[in-house]
């Protein structure tokens, strides 16, 4: 039997970044103190990744596919599958999944608060859709995500994917609910799923508009929760994991049910409980707490750190800066937890950079490095975006840095003989 | 007319490594005193190549495909026609080829020695085989290879490949040979060629059992090569050689089958001889006479490099530093021996790693560089894993480092106008 090492990936979404003035030019990772990253770097061997290909942006969801062993460009369905196998819905090839708001409307469907004050805890609003019954005979399965987040699925095999969002979009206070439609005229099926859905963000409104939380929140001054608008359409697809085509035990800790959602596509069991928020009141200790146990069963144990992506996004880049130490430190209390350290390989990546002037995901590679027994240590001193340009790996892809790992750990197969 | 250089490509098969602890943390190439390599690497460029992509381990066939210039996820056939063609069976499209090993078994079909203790110049037992008369009025082609190797041929056009080894495997003392079967049920032509096969493997052993070869070597307690199994089924199909792509010709210097039925199938001529053994007691004065040689006619000379490989699968570090620098004295008597020096390209590369340690292939990329007029040399000042990674060359794989080295001699052709 060949022997299996076990590792830790660290994920930090949104980490890489581009020179900031008030950090003298440097970004928020190489002007933070990461003394654990730097460590690991030192001893280990680094580069840049690629989320994709060069010059090419991707998405959180996209990002993850990669870092979890999936070519992107071959098995994306859209977020919204991806999303409903996060929060646990059991998808059938053919169903067809939507990423959905709360938000908050006027009478007349005018979005006056996108997220409805980024609201949570929506699980009684949820409850009150789902099973929710709709024309042909059709029944949604509507649960709660993240925070103001939630997914719809409709479950039959004569529905399509290709239809608009209701979500107007980002910035869209002041605009109304778009009614769904076809994304290309005369395709009946689409047509049919379009109406079903606009039938329930509809009903959501009827239905969420005289709720008691609702009232609750209007009593508090906060934005009701009255209606769901959605996005990000897309049907199920049958793909091979990555657990079994390497024949591995993957476990998962994140407070995101998008990257639950690829994580559990990929054949890893999920560790998540409500300390873990997917923002920067995370619970950090907790998710060194959970990789630790997570590692006891599983191989592979992928650990997702949002807060730093969610700072970016709204350019703030001393925050940026504190999260990462923060991540640092709660790497190092991996470290000092592990039970076997010289037989567990660490890694540290990110899905994309967030570079906080622009407050947008960019397609700038992102710094890698991967330590543990055997790999063959350069020259670089610290992680960093320059730093690990002139790393061992050079430049990889995202899908190519995880089966570098999983060679390292023992587990890839040879191709011819 | 254009003007096209010379170049020598040496292949030194599974050459990359990881940190050896016994030379202080340098692989057996850093630790190495290769003064001609490390001539080439400071007059040359450099860098890192992947065998087929980042995180991929390949077998030397598929490595060598890739080196030769097919894309091996395309290309691939299995190893037994590749065998085939190294041992100069010419291959019609259709023809289904096997590897074979000569092996001992007892009285009921239970292997006791699966190489028949390595024995060596099996030509006599083959011939009693060859042109064996089989079911269905078939006729077996069975051919000698490098020591208790050998090719089974099964020509027609209604066969299949896809049928199970008779052969159960590295580690099978103590096991019986396997029924071939078709790998998935119900297939007419795979039942046939399984039957074929399984007629061929029996037949074997009640021609060999008794051979005079075999009386002689239980006389002096060698294992006797009573039985021939069967593993690798793969057909022939029909590609497009690298020489006649680019209009070159090219030499191969080996003394291994699989890489002289590579380098057949991409149109390159063959100089082997009883000299080059593929192993350590290879005749490596005679390898660089060869290269020699071919370079007189040839415009591309390959020369390879066995015994690196084969003591690094049994995890022998100091002998392969030992190998590695035989191969560098090798590689200077070729380029004192060379008639226009300023005119030949000097190229060094690896089919993939074999890290001592692991004793197996690895995904690890392996240095490479290329040495001549009008190459852009870089700062790296010796040949090795670490050092290569700061190359001008960067990060490339096979076909690319081949094609690149192509383009240096001037014999590619420009896509677009």
């Amino acid at each position: 039997m060949k022997k299996i090492h076990k590792a830790v990936m660290l994920i930090i979404d949104g980490l890489g970044d581009r020179p900031i003035d008030e950090f003298g030019g440097l970004t928020p990772l190489e002007a933070a103190r990461t003394p654990c990253f730097d460590m690991l770097a030192r001893g280990g061997i680094t580069g840049l990744m690629d989320p994709l290909s060069p010059g090419i942006r991707v998405g959180t969801d996209v990002g993850h596919l990669a870092l979890f062993g999936y070519n992107p460009l071959k098995v994306y369905w859209g977020r919204g599958p991806i999303e409903a196998v996060g929060v646990g819905i059991n998808l059938r090839p053919g169903d067809v999944a939507l990423r959905c708001n709360f938000a908050t409307v006027d009478e007349n469907f005018v979005i006056i608060n996108r997220r409805a004050g980024r609201i949570r805890n929506t699980a009684p609003l949820a409850a009150a859709l789902d099973n929710m019954s709709l024309g042909d005979g059709m029944r949604a399965i509507f649960k709660p995500a993240t925070e103001h987040r939630a997914v719809l699925v409709l479950s039959g095999d004569r529905l399509s994917a290709e239809i608009t969002n209701s979500d107007p979009g980002p910035v869209s206070e002041g605009e109304p609910v778009r009614e769904v439609k076809p994304k290309h005229p005369g395709q009946p099926l689409a047509e049919k799923t379009a109406r079903l859905v606009n039938e329930f963000v509809r009903k959501s409104y009827e239905i969420l508009r005289d709720h008691e939380m609702n009232k609750e929140r209007l009593k508090k001054g906060l934005p009701p929760a009255n209606i769901v608008i959605t996005r990000g359409a897309g049907m199920a697809v049958k793909m091979r994991s990555l657990t079994e085509r390497f024949d591995i035990k993957g476990c998962c800790v994140t407070g995101e049910s998008t990257i639950a959602g690829v994580a559990q596509m990929a054949g890893f069991s999920v560790l998540m409980n409500e300390k873990l928020t997917a923002n920067i009141d995370t619970d950090l200790d907790e998710k060194a707490r959970l990789t630790l146990e997570g590692l006891k069963t599983a191989d592979l144990v992928v650990t997702h750190i949002k807060g730093v992506d969610l700072v970016a996004h709204d350019h703030r880049p001393r925050e940026k800066l504190a999260f990462i130490e923060k991540t640092d430190q709660m790497l190092q209390k991996i470290i000092d937890g592990l039970d076997d350290p010289q037989d567990t390989f660490v890694a540290v990546t990110a899905d994309h950079s967030t570079p906080c002037v622009i407050g947008e995901h960019s397609a700038d590679p992102v710094p890698v490095l991967i330590h543990g027994e055997g790999v063959l240590v350069d020259e670089v001193r610290s992680y960093g975006e320059r730093a690990c340009a002139r790393g061992g790996l050079c430049r990889i892809r995202a899908n190519d840095f995880l089966l570098s790992l999983l060679d390292l750990m023992g587990v890839t197969y040879r191709f011819g003989s």
